[in-house]
């Protein structure tokens, strides 16, 4: 039996739809990221595939989009783990900016390289704004961890630790993990699943609101890379 | 500092709609429910008493009242436990039957002591639905403790094991905890609490969609018996 793993990228949210960078800003899911949420609870239940037990991040849009989805797939008992770790990538200082300004404000190629590349950072959160973030009591936990912003290496880097300390042991027990995150989060986990390139990660392309499962052998690596949709 | 207990009943169901006895039986929230659930988030933010913790049953209008409030309250990614001992009361074979037809086939004394009795069970439910209930996924890892049948004495048999392993410590921890949950599992838990008699606690009515805050002192009694509505 291949261990079996799912993730979902949560569903449309308001601020998608505005073309702005969100991060780590806590926006909620727009009414049709909500019905793309119940229809990956529909795809989990006519997969067959039912999850034992789902990691979110912290963020309302990834949080509801999981609520949603266990829901339709009558899962919403089961128990649930939510990290920081699992978050968008933090966008520093563009955080709230349109995208389209911040190409006319930094040149077009600027913001690519922010948005495609693996190791640069956006501008960092100016002192204000991070204060905030640190007084905020959803992420009062994590203190000098919390970052200012992040590169999807950096990404990486704080959600291996809890792939290997939470995600990995549920697996290896038998159980049928859903994790629901975001872009970034889990373009990091395909590139440890699969293998992937600093190059070929960033031009990965994660479906929204579509259940992947990923079914792993022994080693953890993927029987099949890139996994397979779960369709209607 | 008092330690802080918040309860919370679930909002109205599509079967208090309908009068049905529902017990395990997982129905939806109605739409006015979902109304209750966000005002009572809306109440617990403008009190300021926000839940670092939360507990909720197995069943789906209890969870989906938890995520409607936390997510009004803000608090939307703050750890939950889900546990079959914060259940509502099983109702046995009364469960899925319309309380009036019920009255007229049991008479109405009969239904009244099932319904206000401390410690008279209804029937048991059927094999048919017992072998179903012991099947589903939801109830599988309770195994032989799965009732057929509760009276509300019973119910507070399976919930004090939990109020004492894991909410308790919570509590002792400084951590504001909140119960969300059903009439009967809040009912035996207020016995406890406010050392209610056993006729007495079947007559207390907890209003449903409205947070109850309990102060509790080192002995983990309540400074004002019965608690504190968070009102608008």
């Amino acid at each position: 039996m291949p261990f079996k793993l799912i993730m979902l990228r949560h569903g449309q949210s308001t601020w998608n739809k505005e073309n702005l960078f969100t991060g780590w800003v806590d926006v909620p899911l727009s009414e049709w990221g909500k019905t793309e949420a119940e229809d990956a609870g529909r795809r989990l239940a006519q997969s067959g595939h039912l999850p034992d037990v789902v990691y979110t991040s912290l963020l309302r849009r990834a949080i509801n989009t999981a609520n949603a989805a266990l829901d339709a797939a009558n899962r919403h008992w089961i128990p649930v783990t939510r990290t920081w770790r699992l978050n968008e990538r933090h966008y520093g200082d563009l955080q709230g900016k349109n995208k389209a300004e911040a190409a006319q404000d930094f040149g077009d190629n600027q913001v690519k390289l922010w948005r495609r590349s693996y190791d640069t950072r956006p501008p960092p959160m100016r002192d204000e704004a991070y204060a905030a973030q640190q007084a905020d009591a959803q992420y009062g936990s994590i203190g000098e961890q919390t970052p200012r912003t992040e590169c999807l290496e950096d990404v990486l880097a704080r959600m291996l630790p809890f792939w290997e300390s939470d995600i990995v042991p549920e697996l290896r027990r038998g159980n049928t993990v859903l994790v629901v995150a975001h872009g970034n989060s889990l373009r990091s986990l395909v590139k440890v699943l699969d293998e992937r390139t600093d190059d070929e990660i960033v031009n990965e392309e994660i479906p929204t609101g579509v259940p992947i499962l990923y079914e792993l052998d022994d080693m953890l690596k993927p029987i099949v890379k890139g996994g397979k949709v779960l369709d209607l």
